[in-house]
């Protein structure tokens, strides 16, 4: 229609009330363009195709009004800089993870998933109904930042290990790729934790330059190709259920017409939800994948005393973030007691179901 | 936009031009009217809430041009006619549950929740990644009515019971409430399955004119104040996560301009998304006030012997459809092979945790 528009413009002679047409129709088509910028390389699976599905979804929601362009971390060069790219405006959009985000703003910690914390469904109903969305918007606020759920990719898995893991001592010394909190966990307790390039992880695991090493789970861990190099492959308990984000800039949110903001605020939260579908989707293929490909690969649970000894140090270390911070508190009280509320129920369903079906 | 036009119609005498201009804005200014038919009577919790999540998503998304009027059952008078409403054409939608036509349609029993089934997040994998949306659609294209996920209760319990069952000889002539397939499981068993109105359900179970009744979970049953009469509450087999169902007539959604068609079907499957995670609240807000009510309930399960009684029963009735029905068949062995891959998955990732952390 603006075409037509701005042709009959050129071409007439109208007054200024066709004028005052002219300019309101334009308004309605007028074409909103944002950049997002993700902390993904090109075409990486299940999270970079939550990002091309949420643009997708606006794009044809808003006719074509609402268009996101998408920079992968090789256009932008700053994985770990999407954060301060969004909150100077120099990118309208981001899509990353909050935790990476807990050296320049500690309290960003708390979003994407905690050591013996809510699995995904347990932590979308606390965003959405127990006061995390809240809490998340405390946090990012003050720095012109919106923060969305931006995609789960399931309970992850405890890691790649050379060796057994029978005892607390067996921690002792072991270099293990695991970074963030849960690395903290474990260097608490006496292990090494490194961080390695993920394009030298491989090499490093074969050639036992690490001991040990946790990626994802099986959506992501089947192209990089530790199954075929370690033998144990260890359950989860330090990022149960890790969500995404999806970042905008505040005021060019607000300045965005009131319909584009409804259909991005749900293209965000349709896309966040499909990608734990996708994520579920993926590991139990890539899973399959896996276990006919190399048969002998064991799962393997950290026995009790380790998970005790997980558990004391994350603990400890929660309750020194605690005493320095009375937000940090306060988002702990919350997720801690909503935790506790939500689990008694997916046990009596989810754990219940689960085990009596097991084989 | 279009009051403005109108008044500059009225009072100009504009050339065809401008006539050309103001039809093109009215257009796309054009309101969209369609009506729901919900199974539910006014206000239902969660269900009800559903439709409402996604009238609301679709006129905020659409600026107001498509709007849905939602008639709950007492409007209508018919919430087990919402099928062939939508399929008449006199609603343009429904919001209801894919197995109640089973005895219309038989293949339409697939599309819920089927005993020792999938879980709400592993059969979401299916219908978006598994091929189960194109197997609802050779289901209900047939009729001119589209099917969509329409929102999860999550894992219904097993029911509440008057009696313990420590074996199968307990089900004979067992009174219970129990409705659709299951029930026919039942009454495979020598129990005597019943159907009672809703209203008359706590009397019944109260006066012992049942010894059992299923209902849904924590978030549904704690209003109908069975926990109060009952001491015995079993853990669930037969609906692992009961997806309800939007229905939509299938000439109406085609006559839709093409951004309404995507508004609505992003907002009919964020709200069916947003129902589980909803339901996953009120579950557990529900089962802590039945808990801290009556801290006497008993929470059991069924015992491996009665649940391999259920499990041959589901068997042999499922053979028994697959072997009148090569689509059931199909859709029988599409569910199975699904299940079988996405399970292995859940065990090392949700069973495994929720045991680890299991007090």
């Amino acid at each position: 229609m603006s075409g037509l528009i701005k042709t009959l413009i050129k071409t007439s002679t109208l007054s200024l009330a066709l004028g005052a047409i002219a300019f309101s129709a334009t308004a309605a088509d007028k074409v909103y363009r944002l950049k997002l910028a993700e902390t993904w390389g090109p075409n990486f699976p299940i999270f970079g195709d939550a990002t091309k599905n949420m643009a997708e979804m606006a794009e044809k929601m808003s006719n074509g009004r609402l268009q996101i362009r998408i920079d992968s971390s090789n256009k932008h060069k700053a994985p770990l800089g999407v954060f301060d790219m969004v909150k100077s405006g120099q990118y309208d959009m981001g899509h990353s993870a909050s935790y990476y985000w807990k050296g320049k703003v500690p309290n960003t910690l708390y979003f994407t998933a905690m050591p013996f914390g809510m699995t995904p469904a347990e932590q979308y109903a606390w965003f959405y109904h127990g006061g995390g969305m809240e809490l998340m918007e405390q946090v990012y606020t003050p720095h012109n930042v919106m923060s969305f759920p931006g995609g789960n990719s399931d309970i992850q898995m405890g890691g790649w290990f050379q060796k057994e893991i029978n005892s607390v001592d067996d921690l002792q010394g072991l270099k293990m790729r695991i970074p963030g909190f849960a690395g903290e966990i474990l260097a608490d307790l006496g292990a090494k934790p490194t961080n390695i390039a993920s394009g030298e992880l491989y090499t490093s695991l074969e050639r036992r330059t690490i001991d040990a090493l946790e990626w994802v789970g099986p959506s992501l861990d089947l192209r990089m190709g530790f199954h075929k190099i370690a033998p144990y492959y260890y359950t989860g308990w330090h990022e149960p259920g890790s969500e995404l984000q999806f970042l905008v800039n505040k005021r060019k949110f607000d300045s965005l017409p009131e319909d584009l903001q409804e259909i991005l605020r749900i293209a965000m939260r349709t896309a966040a939800y499909d990608m734990y579908i996708h994520a579920t989707h993926e590991s139990g293929k890539n899973w399959a994948s896996m276990k006919s490909e190399y048969p002998d690969v064991q799962v393997k649970d950290f026995p009790p005393e380790v998970m005790a000894a997980f558990r004391a140090s994350n603990d400890k270390l929660l309750a020194e973030h605690a005493a320095k911070d009375a937000l940090a508190k306060e988002i702990q009280m919350s997720q801690a007691a909503y935790l506790e509320q939500v689990r008694s129920w997916t046990d009596i369903s989810h754990r219940a179901y689960l085990n009596s079906q097991a084989k």
